[in-house]
């Protein structure tokens, strides 16, 4: 599932809304130099400046990278000697497509045996637009085994010019709400999740966002963050305010809940019940992987790498 | 699942949001005679004078009118020879409390033995408020049979005031969307639904609309219509221009949709896939009669009233 909020691809910068990425992406100068296309080499050398490099967050602005870093730094932080390092091999740490115009890095350690934890997930991803601005997203998001069935986090904050973002911020349920109102009630009602949302509804800036992909608006919870924030042009510091005064808080008070509830609590299963959440999880990341990276990352980055890429998200997402 | 939908509670004004309903109801006059409280006597006479009051839908104004008895006409004309006559008390198919300050009338078909339909359920609910205005709420919803799993039918539009109107209108699924992609294909993407919402978002009166009730957005479909419209109230005339140019089309088109691919469909299912359907049909009702009717029925019409209606209705709903 992450995969399909992690890149952009359900967004309306990116689909139907405005069919960004269904033209071809400009061979246009960068931004700025990011240096030479890494090799597919994986040295340890290389590794950990691919990994500093992601915890970088070249493109995104300074509260936008300053919350991204501390939900980062908090997960890893709490989940501590239970994440193995990252070993993604470089050209899956950082990738560009051929005219250097779309940038991503990707971040991914997994849980070791005895951890609840499947993997964490990061990523940011920087694209010229052939608008003339760029769209920066960063995601984070953390995936647990089916040892438990307490729901995953997800963050990913898109950014399509100074004055919007797009904010979509759960924790997604691991199992068919409707059917098993005891676990609404254990993760969703009782942790109050929907006052986080109400918080952030009540500024002016802010709306609801519908993604135009309905698998997505299915996959999240009813407490769900999926909002738009859009400023006047004059005002384009106001959304760098949001994310430091507004967003930051409630992302914390999220990921506190989901590491103190989820990651971090033990849930004891039947072997029937275990066997139907892998099911459940094989199968989201599947349709995820099939419905939007499959026809929009080639796009993107260009067949051969987003072949390359795909080849690692599809092992790490069916292990 | 109609029942939670089908009454106020659910909405910002019968729970926290005001807590309207938490106090109680005034004993003042209402706003016109509704002739004296029926007998629980069960003679056609009496069911047919009822059945005729349900389509009256005394207290909307004429376009909402208009709209519910369009919906039902054409529901019960499609449907036709498949559904029984209304065989309800009259107790329940009219009812008010005992100030008379709060009235309502049920209306419920079953499907004959060969019919997919388990039943059709109309309902509305006339209700003085304590700040001196009214409540009306009206509905349709129309459940089927575990010899399908498509989905059900609802609509329900709630008037707090000459300038408000809160309108829930969707196919509820019967399956785990998440689990069932090709469900979602079939019903949901398929059949273009979200450009109905879509339509209505963009009138610049209409908000979407979050229920109190995390169960409640858990159950709606992806593509459901939960907005609240509001107007200046100057302009009270616009809600009805809204419900006759653009809410009475959506709702053909949804009804119409849920007629042709739905109710006059046959899907054919394995026994254990009607087994799980009819288990998860069951928690819903069960469910929505627990977390809603139990608590703010009694408060609506007092216990008496409340015990008579909510035993009618848990047999229907278990039947």
């Amino acid at each position: 599932m992450a995969v399909l909020l992690l890149w952009p691809f359900h967004s309306p910068h990116f689909n139907s809304h405005t069919s960004i990425i269904t033209q071809p992406l400009p061979s246009s100068s960068r931004s700025f130099s990011f240096g030479k296309r890494f090799s597919c080499s994986s040295s340890s050398t290389s590794m950990e400046h691919h990994e500093s490099k992601f915890k970088e967050f070249p493109y995104a602005s300074v509260p936008h990278r300053e919350l991204m870093v501390e939900l980062v730094s908090t997960m890893e932080n709490r989940l501590g000697a239970s994440l193995v390092p990252c070993t993604l091999p470089s050209h899956v740490q950082y990738f560009e497509n051929e005219s250097a115009t779309a940038h991503a890095s990707l971040y991914v350690r997994s849980g070791n045996s005895s951890s609840q934890v499947d993997f964490i997930l990061g990523s940011w991803v920087h694209c010229n637009l052939p608008t003339g601005g760029a769209l920066n997203i960063t995601s984070l998001s953390a995936y647990l085994r089916p040892s438990t069935d307490a729901p995953n986090f997800l963050i990913e904050v898109i950014r399509s010019s100074p004055t919007t973002l797009i904010l979509i911020l759960d924790l997604p349920p691991r199992k068919d709400l409707v059917q098993h109102p005891d676990y609404l009630k254990t993760f969703y009602e009782e942790t109050q999740l929907d006052k986080q949302r109400q918080l952030l509804e009540k500024l002016p800036e802010v709306k609801p966002y519908f993604s135009s992909s309905l698998y997505i608006r299915g996959l999240v919870s009813p407490s769900a963050i999926l909002v738009s924030i859009e400023t006047e042009p004059s005002q384009a510091i106001r959304i760098d305010e949001i994310i430091q005064d507004h967003i930051s808080p409630v992302a914390k008070v999220m990921l506190d809940t989901w590491l103190d509830l989820c990651a971090c609590t033990e849930r004891r299963l039947t072997d029937d019940e275990s066997t139907d959440l892998a099911k459940r999880d094989r199968i989201i990341k599947n349709k995820t992987i099939e419905i939007d990276l499959e026809s929009s990352f080639p796009r993107l980055f260009g067949q051969e790498v987003a072949n390359q890429v795909l080849g690692v998200l599809r092992e790490i997402y069916n292990s």
